[in-house]
């Protein structure tokens, strides 16, 4: 299993092809590596503008979904049709049926068009080897550095094809757009936290919403609300900034789901670090914040002051976690959704698939508890065991979830695991800074100056796993290419392999249309991809 | 001349080699490189130990100077030898000689000892081709990222063989005190710069130096003082620090000469523009300096203050740096240094050798006045005459200089430009920044919201070279990597070309110690170096 060859360790994405008039990108890229790489070029896969066709298709899948729906509906409720209900649900049916028909007859031709022109200037090209595609990647293959651009290609089911077809000004400015959009958030997100840290003063709210005073009075829901409200508001506003996220990193251009969603969880984890963590610790307008951090030498100190008053916040904080984290076993934003799907008769979503791991929204959660914990770990210890349940909770909710809930939509190759590893260095030299300050504030200088050196051998440290680690996260080296290349040389099933290449990377949306048409594919897929995953 | 094939084009330099008990690291180069690059592996030169016989040589080189020299003024002074010096010169000579053969016995013993051991785990690899030399450059060779560290290898007469000498540790502890030193350099240098902007002030140096205050009441004296002696001063400090710069950068380990004066000149660039620009225009402690940056908004409002109140101080710099740029002309420095190693007789250098430009020092020197011209080009036009005068001397003398004077030690390959060109854009956003602060003072806000957009387009501006030119500086293009390998295919002198590969990147202290014999050398090889720039 470990050593079968992928498709993608023997393809490069190629952008930037230049065009000379009369001459077809599929041609200007035959030649180009005809030229330069004649024994290990293999094939190529144009790119394709498919926009149009993509809405056509997700059209006609909508109505497919919707056609299933009410093909089980009437089945669910006994074969003979009632009087009622028939003559309007047949009418759909068949309104929904002619409706596919014309999708069908449209995406027919518009895939016959697409074939012989809006080519993008953008090609997968493979190779008979590992070695020579990394060859492609790494080294400059034009004189020209803004031609004949090579990147590493995602895992064809990775590939994320809309992408493809924006131009690059889009690009450019979505970028420009992305950026100021994250600002606005990240500052929009501060308010509400203001908003959070006034609800834990009783008489501040009061103040604000004066109607509310004699609800507030009974002791229970004071205590409600000054404890545990704050923090289930944080959870459930929270809970929309991932996707939120995921959406700007897809408007940000990358070719894969998966690139997209490590943006998504970089993005995820400073807005959660900043927002849920030193917003709360800090509690000020966004210029008081930055204030605190462009004095360096009161830091520590002021960290040490302000970090144990939020001590209480935090411990609630983590408490809620416990039921978020085990409303991911019962699933009950799928299920909520599920249930409207079902009443609005009108839901987009397959449930026939088994959803992916949110990798972008749980690796920043999960840091900032770890974060939270080392950052206590001193100045109030009580925090420990709760984020210790939390983090066991975790381990069996997860584990649970990724064997038997969700399906891995692509290998993410552990590249995740440096976001996870500098993050851990950050949280520990937050404690490294929080010890120094409290014991300067206890006035215990011996203590705090021993302290001093910790941060710096930290740094040290990740240095030396920057220089050691980090390389083999981000290409594979000479020796084990070449020695792959070996081992697969002699294999008989090569000539398979490299038949199937070909096609590997043909754009989804130009494959012939398939109407699911019997009527069980709304259980049969799903037993399939539970026995699958077994 | 342009296409004929250098050895460092063929040639990678290999760290970081592992090295089992019983096996050479010769053997563990060839068996690695014959097994990953079995079809393009030409050959490898191990580096060695050599520490101890460079400065055996170095010794004996520096008597060889002290003989030639007395020869040359025994002969200067007639060949009759006088009567009263002729004993105790002919004991001299006498006493050299026999060091010297001493030396070279040394030097003998210890070559054949170096050959034997001493190996350091680095080495020169060559291959047949260029394009498979940036394979191994540019994909990572082995699984573990610490070994088998590639990089590409500088001329082989760019070498810098000493730094094979130091251990990892040596360099990592260099690295530190280099940090450490330089900041020092800047704070001392910061000083030095108040007390010259105080020198402006006749009754600060009044009360400073009392008794120089009948001097100073003269007219000229004082007038001289004020206007022209800070400038002077602030000349005759800066001429050291490039050499200072330049030993910092030698301790840093880098492999060449040409990256020894590449680091030195960013260093001194940073230096200049700091102590000689900033400094200057902000006058004040260190920290009140940095806290004006800390400040976005009023910066430009600030910068529009405090640079038009230095503008005379900078006129009579650039008036001054005529000056220095004309001893560029005359070489009073090295004439100095001629006449002090004649007097002493024991001077070390070796006049026979045309010098090399010292780019790391000449370079950032031109950045400063461009950055002084545009800074002022707006708040104080009356300066750029000064500085166009500065840049047409400069052009005329360097260009006279390049041709005549200097013989280039290496060839830069155009590795400077891309400093010119970042610095020449910093400038830029400088001028814009002062701009718009001189239109918020004047009341037009109007012209200063028009203003605006000149920085974020300047940069993108940048932006835009970096994708299309910068990596034209840092690698060749496969493209052209085997453009150029299959033309000399078929060449007839490659043959030669590659037995004498084998043996360029040979230590030039291991090579066979050859004494200067004949009496003529002293002037020959002037003459030769005379006829080979022309």
């Amino acid at each position: 299993m470990i050593s079968k060859p992928l498709p993608q360790h023997f393809t490069v994405l190629v952008r930037a092809i230049p065009v000379s008039d009369g001459v077809s990108v599929g041609d200007a890229v035959d030649k180009f590596f005809k030229e330069y790489h004649a024994s290990t070029y293999l094939s190529h896969t144009i790119v394709r503008q498919t926009g149009k066709l993509r809405r056509l298709l997700n059209d006609a899948e909508s109505i497919c979904t919707k056609l299933t729906n009410l093909n089980h509906v009437r089945r669910s409720t006994g074969d003979p049709p009632r009087k009622l209900g028939l003559f309007s649900r047949n009418d759909l049916v068949g309104e929904y049926q002619k409706r596919l028909e014309d999708l069908e007859e449209n995406v027919r031709m518009e895939q016959s068009d697409a074939t012989r022109r809006q080519e993008i200037p953008a090609a997968f090209v493979s190779f008979r080897s590992r070695y020579s595609a990394a060859n492609a990647v790494y080294i400059r293959q034009s004189d020209n550095p803004t031609e004949w651009q090579t990147e590493e290609a995602p895992d064809p089911h990775d590939v994320y094809w809309p992408f493809f077809s924006t131009s690059f000004m889009e690009r450019w400015i979505a970028k420009f757009v992305v950026f100021v959009a994250s600002v606005l958030l990240i500052l929009v997100f501060l308010l509400v936290v203001a908003f959070v840290q006034g609800l834990t003063y009783l008489e501040q709210l009061e103040k604000w919403l004066p109607f509310l005073r004699n609800i507030l009075e009974i002791a229970v829901v004071s205590q409600l609300v000054t404890g545990y409200l704050p923090s289930v508001i944080l959870h459930v506003l929270s809970s929309c900034v991932p996707s939120i996220m995921k959406l700007f990193s897809t408007m940000q251009g990358f070719v894969s789901v998966s690139g997209i969603e490590q943006s998504a969880c970089n993005k995820m984890l400073r807005f959660t670090i900043w927002t849920a963590f030193f917003a709360n610790v800090l509690t000020g307008s966004a210029l008081v914040q930055f204030e605190i951090f462009l004095n360096p030498k009161e830091l520590p100190s002021k960290l040490a002051v302000l970090v144990p008053a939020q001590a209480s916040f935090f411990i609630a904080y983590v408490v809620t976690s416990w039921t978020s984290i085990t409303s991911e076993l019962t699933q009950i934003t799928a299920l909520f959704c599920h249930l409207w799907g079902k009443c609005a008769k009108c839901c987009k979503r397959d449930y026939s698939k088994a959803p992916s791991m949110p990798y972008y929204s749980e690796i920043p959660r999960i840091l900032l508890f770890g974060l939270i914990g080392l950052a206590y770990f001193i100045v109030a210890p009580l925090i420990l065991p709760f984020v210790l349940v939390y983090f066991c909770l975790g381990y069996f909710i997860f584990r649970n979830q990724l064997f038997n809930v969700y399906a891995p939509k692509y290998d993410t190759g552990g590249k995740f695991w440096p976001v996870v590893h500098n993050t851990t260095i950050f949280s520990l030299v937050v404690l490294h800074i929080i010890a120094i300050g409290v014991f300067g504030i206890k006035k215990l200088p011996l203590a705090s100056s021993l302290l001093l050196p910790l941060p710096p051998l930290t740094l040290l440290f990740n240095e030396f796993c920057r220089n050691r680690f980090l390389p083999i996260f981000e290409a594979y080296s000479t020796e084990s290419l070449l020695k792959k290349d070996r081992e697969e040389q002699s294999k008989p099933d090569m000539a398979e392999f490299f038949s199937n290449l070909v096609t590997a990377y043909c754009d989804p949306a130009l494959k012939p249309f398939q109407r699911a048409s019997n009527s069980d594919e709304r259980t049969a897929p799903l037993l399939a991809s539970l026995s699958s995953s077994r």
